[in-house]
């Protein structure tokens, strides 16, 4: 694999010294119309061997492109507000937004190699982590961003010469470190890591091109013009666009026999008043002791909440908050995304909010936002949505793999009852609950939103992340089976901890 | 200063149940209001005495209001990204934006008052801070925040019987800490120390209110009534905006003798081609190993660029840039602020790229913006533009305590040489450097911006952050005193650490 990176490429200074200031110029000016355009952003790998030239590959194209469009993330230890979160979460931080770039010279890499290297994992431990970063970038690609992966190849040779080349001068030799020599000796081991890296992330959306390290000029300038001609290539699609690839899935067709999860609901639960009070007060009770036990400090909390407009959402969340000390929760209200959050991958506005430990967040409407109104109201393309559903449940299974429980309830109400608090709330005095035209027109659309929650619970209701679907008729059973959900799930995962 | 919160109000319960639905429904229908305005943020501080209800009553507005557009911040110990950071930048981080509430538990005046309790700070240091805390507060509600601080007190005797109650139940015993009993064992030094506080700080703008306790019904029914008609008359208020305040300030002139500070400049400074070179191999060569002495990991430099147009800034940067390893810097380019910045005051897009230890951020254009082309342009009135001298220089001043280094440039050219530079980009193939319609008008309002320029130096040029004026009709020569004192200022820093 590493065969043609170990072939002595090389390029003569003149050939070198001729080129530069031409891709130099390409090169800022195809930074420029990125900037201008906005339209998507550019995250640019640069991984490898140590001693191969990463270090001074990310300060040239800091010197050849703009530096005030280019961020450049070294990705070191992370901090302990990162160490609270998954991996994942500080590369999600660091992202740039549509019409910038971002240089990263660590990256969701670097930990798996370690840790496969060390031998803290196994192969098909490797394996899966590579997996679960190809689908990563899958979802930045099909996002619009354009993922550039540059791996610098050295010989173990070459690799020698070049540490002990940098450790003679007082300019570099900080950057050969006791670490540097310790890889060195397992080169054989992260020669073999790397290629299983390679071979299983290297991709049609996002490929690893391999270069080889030693000759600086070869190296610089085969970088240089990968990154110009990719981005150029991009930058004209994105000005004639390429018409839209046909989603040739099946489409999702609702149960041709009318039953489905929803109609499976036993609308007619129902809680008496005084059996209410006495339920809340336990469960209320027993939710304010877990939150306060010493292991829920090690844990995280996310709850998501859809429901039918009307559904009693916000009630449902007040008894949930009734009970805990208000530094403990965080309550997302999820309405349109703002210019900074568009200008990201449409997860970005939830990972942002992802608390730390000892934290409860809970989302008033969620990241299934993109399979429900997106998708009804064609916000999105039919292959958005439909990709919507594994990156989902690769976002909950990050939570749930690092320790965060996730927790989410469907609140169904029948199309009568939403009716009558329609009408109810018409004459209420409370401002907030006022009906709009556009509850009026959700509305009209009852059938098309049943057939999508349907395929949402059917896609995403794993049993790492399981949907609670919650009878809403009756508001006291609803906030009741909530209550007591949460509290049930929160005791599991204090008892898997254990 | 605490006798009427200590006369023993009390409130009946039959009161209190008739008086609560009536200000629930007023203060949803206020906070309804707020968020559909979303003119301004509102900011609430609890403070006071342990066992006086502060958490209580958190948790009370949170079940009153609706928490949804309420965020609550406990503000206990600071995590290692907020402890490399100035002590107000987790509080800049937290700041609700506008159309939201923030619940602040611990505030900038937690610290001030624990420091001098334990006597790690005399009485002047306390006042001084306390100077701080008021400089800011006025910052806020002058960018139009509603400021409210309440400060629930308690006698000794009742401090006692409240922390003895608090631990007979076994819903309320995990609240009362060893700390809380050693605050007790304290209690006149609190008592002094807080009337240092309240005294030094209750000011027109934002007055604390002092709240008697013990009775939990006087107690939230007070504060309630409180937040209702403080967030109803300003509600009112920016429905029907009464006429902005006059500023009687004696107006800023243009010195009349024409002598000033960038006429003072000797602008036929050049340095040849041969002598640049080779200075600029000796600074770039001095600042690569000063950012990579160990002592460079303890001191965070941010540096402002400011300058006319063409003034040659991009280039200053980047041969600043060209010296340091990428992973060290973050450019902050700064243009028009995004939605979230404008929700919020606008030195917080400043605060928000702060950066960790051992890095460099720099500022192509800064918050010097307000005081020239936000003053020219009149994108705020008089007054804003006025104190945002003092502002600037709190913001910088709270930099340099906690050893930032800040250094700032401002890079003049002439008139004449402006208009070499335009005319020559003008010819040029690089897209970025195209001139527009606004650098063209721009230069019509050069001895505005003259004058601009002046004032900003005479009123922020200060021991600790001075301005460096830049001649920079030369190039050669502007890169290398910029360079050179780049250097000088990071050598002195990391001596006056050691």
């Amino acid at each position: 694999m590493f065969e043609s990176a170990e072939l002595g490429h090389k390029i003569s200074k003149t050939t070198f010294d001729a080129a530069v200031p031409e891709l130099r110029e390409a090169l800022l000016n195809a930074q420029f119309d990125l900037a201008q355009q906005a339209k998507f952003p550019v995250i640019i790998l640069i991984g490898g061997l140590d001693g191969a030239g990463r270090s001074e590959t990310v300060n040239l194209l800091n010197e050849w492109m703009d530096p005030r469009f280019l961020q450049t993330h070294g990705m070191g230890e992370p901090s302990d507000e990162e160490m609270e979160r998954p991996m994942m979460w500080r590369f999600w931080r660091a992202l740039p937004p549509k019409g910038r770039i971002g240089l990263f010279l660590g990256s969701w890499y670097t930990w798996p190699i370690l840790h496969r290297v060390k031998g803290h994992t196994n192969e098909a431990e490797l394996v899966q982590s590579l997996e679960r970063a190809r689908r990563f970038e899958k979802m930045l690609t099909d996002e619009g961003a354009l993922v550039l992966k540059f791996w610098l190849h050295l010989s173990r040779e070459k690799q020698l010469a070049r540490l002990k080349l940098l450790e003679k001068s007082p300019l570099t030799r900080w950057r050969v470190t006791q670490r540097d020599w310790e890889h060195y000796k397992q080169y054989d081991k992260f020669l073999t890591v790397n290629e299983s890296v390679i071979r299983h992330t290297s991709t049609a959306e996002a490929p690893w091109l391999i270069i080889e390290g030693e000759d600086h000029r070869y190296r610089s300038l085969t970088i240089g013009q990968s990154v110009l001609q990719s981005l150029r290539k991009r930058l004209d699609e994105s000005t004639n666009p390429v018409t839209p690839e046909q989603v040739t899935a099946a489409p999702l067709l609702p149960a041709i026999d009318k039953r489905d999860l929803l109609h499976a609901l036993d609308q007619t639960r129902r809680l008496g008043k005084a059996e209410y009070r006495k339920l809340l007060e336990k469960y209320q009770g027993k939710l304010a002791l877990l939150s306060r036990d010493p292991r829920f400090q090690k844990l995280t909390v996310v709850v998501a909440f859809e429901g039918n407009d009307a559904a009693g959402k916000g009630g449902a969340i007040r008894r949930i908050t009734g009970a805990l000390d208000a530094r403990r929760y965080q309550i997302i209200p999820v309405a349109a995304p703002t210019e900074e959050e568009r200008a990201q991958p449409y997860l970005w506005r939830f990972w942002r909010h992802i608390p730390r430990r000892g934290r409860i967040a809970i989302f008033d409407r969620s990241w299934y936002g993109r399979v429900l109104v997106e998708r009804i109201e064609n916000f999105c393309n039919a292959s958005d949505w439909m990709r919507a559903y594994g990156e989902i449940n690769d976002f909950e299974g990050q939570l749930v793999r690092n320790r965060i429980l996730v927790v989410k309830f469907w609140l169904a109400i029948s199309k009568e009852e939403q009716l009558k608090r329609f009408k109810e709330r018409e004459k209420i005095g409370f401002k907030r609950f006022k009906i709009t035209d556009e509850d009026w027109r959700n509305r009209d659309k009852w059938e098309a939103y049943e057939h999508a929650v349907c395929d949402m619970v059917d896609h995403t209701s794993t049993e790492t992340a399981p949907w609670t679907l919650v009878e809403a008729n009756d508001k006291n059973f609803a906030r009741i089976k909530i209550l007591k959900t949460l509290c049930k799930q929160i005791e599991r995962a204090m008892k898997a901890q254990a």
